[in-house]
């Protein structure tokens, strides 16, 4: 079998060439006028300072959690643990100088070349970082796969996952507060007190704006996509390398027994490579697909690489001797996360939305009520989706379908992150256009494309908490497989994780605190990090002569209020980023595994709802101010009252979609893969 | 065992009798002056005709689902469902028959006797309700457990609690529709756009507002608690009669063997028998410590009863021949209560309060994302707490200890329903004096006792939603014990619900969903039901001439108002309703027991954290808005913009906090009542 694994590492170099020759494509483009570069240079300046500072502290955490690894679980398990933190580091530093490149240059495409050039630019952009994150992930995965082959070695790759867990979490917290703050603090002191528009180069506030649009969006949202990836390939190899001998053989195709062990174990990563290659193919069509219009190219290349990839899986499938119902889960997988993503958009920019601009027209209460219960409803239907997709999964493969179904709607990460990470980039081409004062047609060409990022963010966001309910599930089943195995080594029976038991019952109940608290957490180190920097955009207004009147060669002292965002969010994600880490561990050596087992799926349930409930009422409410402002509602538009309430419902909106429903995502995998980590310590 | 089991009927009639007495003072006391007599006999019919019209919608339901019941379950379960039904029925018409009689009566005793005369009057009026619910309770059950005596008879008992279930949920949705749909409305057009002040007599909608604190927080809180105080005596005794042998023998005190499953089966009944004792004793006291002041009076006589009841449910235990350590599960259940209130109280008066004012400074945005921020946060304690209790009633008595810590925590409802029914008749006492133009001094003693019914609103709600938590986890032991006792019979293995198979994670998913899906449903619901209350009042301030200057004579047509709240409420109820009691039977006959099982689980989990969520941001919210009007916080006050912030967070907590959150602790009840009743269906 050694052939096929093999080509998870190929396929992951291969990721990184083109991420690398996207990069020196991006590089050779026009960066734009002096005036451009200097405030895309503060930006990039900013976002580099925030991660160096960052990873500074996550050094320090995957030290000593490293030590106490190696400790209790071996070095190995050491080694693996502190591969995964670098690989996702690495990613976000790759796609972050990629995006911090590639704003200035898109807003000079959108300049010099019109919308395809801009587009063209701007995706460039994002594709660095989701080849990087795809290619990461397989080599670091594949190359760990070789290592530590065979079923009694598996066990060691659950440190790679959780080492990019970890640094996801803190990623995803820390990015996700310094950039709602900083959007806050410089919209309430800039648009609302001093009524100057949004990006005007005079707030002292607005390069951290954008910073953070980078830190939290670019370098965010790559760690925890890049953790659902090596997640969901990690725990459906460990289901593979535990399944008992009975359920090992209703998956047998052409091979069975142990050969047919090695394929399932391979399967994952060689399903992965399949998904880079369509990813790669996807990316290439954009280029030919641009003449469509950016949101066509978009979807049908995405579109083209899901296709790709389900031929290209189905013949895996057969080649390595597995059951055809596996197949049948990657599809299930694939065609869920396809669907979440437009439950996704229908809620973030249809009826529901006309709805909370129409409620708008009544006040602010109506619209907070309007989007709250939009929010409700909309966990519905992802939900069920995903039930589906197990349910299919799960009975075409059983528990193994759970895990590869994850695989199958993360395979194409590739492509689907490249699109993601094209959103904050527009984003930045917007506001690096208006500080730099350039032309209003250049502005309607970066506000076409943002616009178009922002349905794609909220797409993402979809696809981002689906698949990480999948992965969770996936490591969930993993936990369990591995106590069990851990258990009949010392000749113990299999542990019954029943619902009737009263410490599983508290476990559940345990569980679902923990996103409550954790939004609860970040909501408020949002406030306080907020506060910190309208005070002191407040003061240089006040103290800066001239800034304010915009008097000629008077600038504000941005790299102040960068710095004072850095702080504030670094110190704010310690607090969230423990008790995820810590809960599940706690949970374990006190109440023991079933209680565990409880906890996570207590935590898995809340979790998802929340993060669906927060990041589509967010985005409702985002894009019912937006359609006020393009006069969708009758009598109302920019500064009427029924916008001024639409304004307040985005901004409760802003750490609900961007800080707190995110961090739900990485706080259930967390729990999972500490559990699954931890499993051999407390399976007796 | 004969002799104890008596004691809940004659208990039962006292309680009865005991309410009819407090019924007759209450007449006796003068009702005041003409005016209030015909403002007062305005919010008297209301409230009659919004209870007629939704128990004939729901005679339709109690017939419809009887005969199903009849046909699939047999005629004793159909007339014990219709049994819970009438009896619920009957609560909430005794209920609000004397809370529409003493609000009057209240504010007449506070202008002719002062505080200590009107405090008497209001809280004799809460406890007509008090003991009518526990009385109608121990009455009810009491005889059908007589009846139906007998280890395999207990069965018909659940259908008493689906009745009661059935009749609470339409009644607390349809009342807290209409109580959130009235006071919007009447506050929107009232307060906010013609600028008069609440309770104006000249707002059509102010009457209609005022048979929403009746038909919502008495009628609807009575059917809440009525329906938890019988599901948990209920639940002990199908989890006593379904004991498999060994578990019973660790619950031996004296007795043994079926003797002791007697016993076990009669303790819940007797247990709440010795609380509604203790209650009349709490209740009596009220009289003696008055002297103390309103809320010391309250608070002590509440401990009384705690104190009387947990002498006597020693003795009871003992006498009995059970063994000790379920007298702990007793206390642990009580304590457990007692804490949940005290954790609520401070969510929504203290620390938090505070800053949520202080944040309405910053605007209406940092408002709302502290009010949300304070409900997330809020969730964690009072779930913790019942994590304990289940953690020490478990350890001490195993399953059964669940069930009992329920009955623990519920059996003195007779004293603390009363308190909670004094808070809206002192509601309604200010509204009254308002409306009728009374002296500042007798509106200055119905605002402090209005005041101390918000206090012990919220005390009340947090102790509503822990032992809905707690009976509805009792509920679910006596479901998974149903289903291994009807596989039992045909020689089946016990039914196994493991977290880790893929039906139960399904189940889990689903239930976590349909709590966000009724807190959307009910959430717009009142959107809509407001909105028809807002276009009939604006239509008469229009129409009518002479009512918004005051001209003499001129009154608004309050009756329609209060018809269109009747109707929309009754019609918005029907849904949300069907939702709750449909997805359980199709999860049961489609999925299985098992998927139900996890289904139970899931929505209890999402349930009881929403539960907290909204009940805890609605009151802090409330308060907030409160303590900004007492000039708490610098530079605000009324009419100012911090003000202004902290009344949208009011209102978009007023259907948090009375419709969706309550609703949900129906749902959780609900559903495992309608699980437990199709049990037998769906075991094999």
């Amino acid at each position: 079998m050694f052939n096929y694994l093999a080509l998870a590492p190929i396929l992951g170099v291969v990721g990184l060439v083109g991420s690398f020759l996207a990069f020196v494509a991006l590089g050779r483009k026009s960066p734009g006028t002096d005036r451009m570069q200097s405030v895309a240079g503060l930006i990039r300046v900013g976002a580099m300072a925030f991660l160096y500072r960052e990873y500074r502290i996550l050094a320090v955490f995957v030290v000593l959690v490293g030590s106490l690894i190696a400790w209790k679980l071996g070095v190995p398990m050491a080694i693996s643990f502190a591969a995964g933190a670098v690989c996702s580091i690495l990613a976000g530093l790759f796609g972050m100088q990629a995006a911090t490149l590639a704003n200035s240059r898109t807003s000079e495409a959108a300049r010099s070349g019109g919308l395809g050039a801009a587009l063209t630019v701007a995706f460039t952009g994002g594709s660095v970082m989701g080849l990087a994150v795809a290619g990461l992930g397989l080599l670091g995965v594949g190359m760990l796969a070789i290592y530590f082959s065979g079923a009694e070695n598996a066990v060691y790759l659950n440190g790679f996952a959780m080492g990019a867990s970890s640094i996801a979490l803190f990623a995803r917290v820390g990015g996700g507060i310094y950039t709602k703050a900083a959007d806050v603090g410089a919209d309430l002191v800039g648009k609302v007190e001093a009524g100057i528009p949004e990006d005007d180069p005079r707030n002292p506030g607005v390069i951290a704006d954008n910073v953070g649009d980078n830190v939290g969006d670019v370098a965010g949202m790559g760690a925890d996509i890049f953790e659902s990836f090596v997640g969901s390939m990690i725990a459906t190899l460990a289901i593979a390398a535990t399944l008992p001998a009975g359920a090992l053989e209703q998956l047998s195709g052409s091979l069975s027994g142990e050969a047919l062990r090695s394929s399932l174990m391979a399967l994952p990563l060689v399903l992965s490579s399949v998904g880079m290659a369509a990813s790669l193919l996807g990316i290439a069509s954009v280029q030919a697909l641009k003449s469509l219009g950016p949101a066509a190219a978009l979807r049908y290349a995405a579109w083209l690489s899901a296709a790709i990839f389900l031929g290209g899986g189905y013949f895996v499938v057969q080649a390595m001797g597995v059951a055809t119902g596996v197949f049948g889960a990657v599809v299930a997988g694939c065609l869920g996360g396809v669907a979440i993503g437009y439950i996704t958009e229908y809620y973030t920019s249809m009826k529901p939305v006309r709805q909370i601009a129409e409620a708008s027209r009544m006040g602010t209460a109506t619209n907070i009520i309007e989007g709250l219960a939009t929010g409700f409803r909309s966990c519905a239907l992802p939900v069920l989706v995903i039930c589906a997709a197990i349910f299919v999964a799960h009975e075409l493969a059983g528990l193994y379908g759970i895990g590869v179904a994850a695989v199958g709607m993360l395979a194409t990460v590739g492509i689907t992150m490249s699109v993601d990470a094209y959103g904050p980039i527009a984003d930045n081409a917007g506001g690096i256009s208006e500080m730099c004062g350039l032309p209003e047609e250049v502005r309607r060409i970066t506000d076409q494309l943002d616009s178009l990022g922002n349905t794609t963010a909220a797409m993402g966001k979809g696809f981002a908490i689906g698949s990480a309910a999948l992965a969770a599930l996936a490591l969930f089943s993993a936990y369990t497989q591995a106590l069990d195995s851990a258990r009949a080594a010392l000749g113990l029976d299999p542990v019954s994780i029943l619902l009737n038991s009263a410490e599983v019952v508290i476990g559940l109940l345990l569980g679902g605190i923990l996103p409550f608290l954790i939004a609860a957490l970040t909501m408020k180190a949002v406030g306080r990090a907020a506060g910190k920097i309208i005070d002191e955009i407040r003061r240089q207004f006040r103290e800066i002569a001239g800034l304010l009147e915009g008097r000629e060669g008077v600038r504000p002292d941005a790299a102040r209020c960068v710095d004072i965002a850095t702080s504030a969010a670094l110190k704010e994600m310690v607090l969230p980023g423990m008790v995820a880490v810590t809960a599940p561990v706690l949970v374990g050596f006190t109440l023991g595994p079933e209680a565990l087992g409880g906890t996570l799926a207590g935590a898995t349930v809340t979790g998802v709802l929340l993060a669906l409930f927060m990041a589509n009422a967010g985005g409702a409410w985002d894009n019912a101010k937006k359609s006020i402002e393009q006069g969708a509602v009758e009598g109302e538009g920019k500064g009427s009252e029924g916008h001024k309430a639409s304004v307040v419902g985005d901004t409760v909106g802003d750490p609900f979609k961007d800080t707190s429903g995110p961090s739900m995502n990485i706080l259930i995998k967390l729990m999972s893969i500490v559990a699954l980590v931890i499993a051999p310590l407390i399976a007796v």
